[in-house]
C-alpha cells in the first residue's frame, strides 16, 4: 500500500488534507481514485489507513480509518556522520541507509571530502530531504531520518562522542577490532549509535588519531577493500542486525 | 598496490608478459614508470609482486619479485542466483557483490525478469565480466567470481539445491525465519551455499512455493521493504559476516 509522510498540520481530527504535490501524486502519478485506501505517517510515530474521498490534481482529501502506532521503525537509533563525497554515492548512500532503518544523518567535511564549503552543502538539503523521504515511504519506515547541518570532522568527533553511547569510526586502518567484536556486549540494552564514515581515499591518519584519541572505536570490516558506500551500507545492515532487527 | 587478474599463460617462469590493453593502462592512465611494483593475480589462488622492468604502451613486461597464496578471498563460497533486473541494478548487484566476497554468479530469468531471452542475455557477458574483474581488483579478492550461463528460474532452483549443502530463497513473504536463524547451526564447518534473489517485484507466489517444495529455505530479511539491489548486498555481507570474513 502507498506510504506517504504529512505534515501534522496536514491530518485534522478524522479527515486528511494532502498537500498539493501529494494530490498531483495521487491523480496523475498513481491513478488512485476515490474508495482507496493509503497510509498517511505523521512522523510522530503514528500511522494512519486512510481513505481518499476526494481526488483531484490540486487538492484531496482522504477519511481515517484506522490509526496505529507505526510499526516497522527500529528500536535501535543509529546515527551516521558521513563524510562528503561524490554527489551520486552520497545521494546513494542516504537513499540506502534509510531503507535500512539509519535514523539520523550528519554530512561532514574531512579534509579528503570533495566539497569544503558548508554553504555549498546546505544548497542540497531541499534534494536530499526529499531523497530521504521517498525511500522511508517505500521501505515502510515509521519516521523519517532526521538530516543535521554539515560539520567539519572535529565537530563531528565530538558530537558522536558526547551525544551517543557508543561511537565508532569505520576505518580501513583498523588492524584488530571487527565491528562484531566491537557490537559485542553492547546489546541488549544500548540504543543509541553513532558511526563515523570517511570519504572515498578515507581519513588521514591524523584524522583517524583525533577521532580515537576522542573515544570514538575505530573497527574494520574486514580484510578486502570496500568502496565508501559499499561500507556504509553494510556497516548499517550489520549494525541492525545485532540488534534484532532484520527479523520478520 | 594495483591488482591485476592475469591469464596463466602471460606468467612464465620470473616473467609477466602483461597483456595490450593492461600495458596501455599501466603507462597511460596509471602512469606506472619502470622500476614500479603492481600485484598480479593468476586467478588460480595465487599473488605475484611484480616489478615493472619495461612499459610501454602496447607492451609492458615485468620481473616477479615474491609468490605467495593470495590472502583475502573468503573460505566460504557463496553462489548468488539473481534474477535478471533493470541493467544498472543488476550490473551494480555484480560489482557490490563482487567486492563483499560472492563466489559465483548465475544470472536467473524469471516471469517477472524484465529479460526473457538467453541470447539477449548472452551478449552482456564480456561487459558483466569486466564490471566483475575491476571489483575483484580494486577490492582484493584473490580469485574471479565466476559468471555462469543464464539459467530459467526452475533450473535455478533445482541446480542451487543439487550443488550446495544450503540454499536460501530470500523471500519479502517469509514471516517467521531470519537469515540469522537460517544461518544459525550451519557454520562453522559449511562453507558451500546458495542465495536465490528475486527480481524487482520479488517472486510470484507460484515460484516461491516451487523453490520451497524443492528443498531452498525461505529466509526474510526483515519488515522493512528492501530494494533488490540492497536485499542482495547486504544478504551477501550478512552471510560472510556470520562466517567470520569480515573480521580484520
Amino acid at each position: 500500500m502507498h506510504r506517504f509522510f504529512l505534515p501534522l498540520a496536514c491530518i485534522q481530527n478524522e479527515i486528511v488534507f494532502f498537500p498539493t504535490e501529494i494530490a498531483h501524486q495521487l491523480k496523475r502519478v498513481l491513478h488512485l481514485r476515490e474508495g482507496q485506501v493509503v497510509i498517511v505517517l505523521d512522523n510522530q510515530g503514528m500511522e494512519y489507513e486512510v481513505k481518499l474521498v476526494s481526488s483531484q490534481a490540486h487538492i484531496a482529501q482522504g477519511q481515517i480509518l484506522t490509526r496505529r502506532v507505526a510499526q516497522d521503525e527500529p528500536t535501535v537509533r543509529l546515527a551516521f556522520y558521513l563524510c562528503l563525497s561524490q554527489r551520486e554515492k552520497f545521494e546513494w548512500m542516504l537513499q540506502k541507509c534509510t531503507e535500512m532503518g539509519v535514523s539520523a544523518f550528519t554530512p561532514v567535511i574531512s579534509s579528503r571530502s570533495l566539497v569544503q564549503e558548508p554553504d555549498e552543502v546546505r544548497k542540497k538539503y531541499p534534494r536530499w530531504q526529499k531523497i530521504i523521504q521517498e525511500a522511508a515511504e517505500q521501505s515502510g519506515r515509521g519516521r523519517l531520518p532526521v538530516l543535521y547541518p554539515p560539520l567539519s570532522l572535529e565537530q563531528a568527533v565530538l558530537e558522536s562522542r558526547q551525544n551517543h553511547r557508543s561511537a565508532f569510526l569505520l576505518w580501513e586502518g583498523e588492524r584488530t577490532l571487527s565491528l562484531h567484536q566491537a557490537l559485542t556486549g553492547i546489546f541488549p540494552g544500548q540504543n543509541q549509535l553513532a558511526l563515523l564514515v570517511g570519504p572515498e581515499g578515507g581519513f588521514s591518519e591524523t584524522e583517524a588519531n583525533l577521532a580515537v584519541n576522542a573515544g570514538l572505536l575505530s573497527v574494520s570490516l574486514g580484510r578486502r577493500i570496500l568502496r565508501m558506500e559499499t561500507a556504509a551500507l553494510v556497516a548499517s545492515a550489520l549494525v541492525l542486525y545485532e540488534t534484532g532487527e532484520m527479523n520478520p
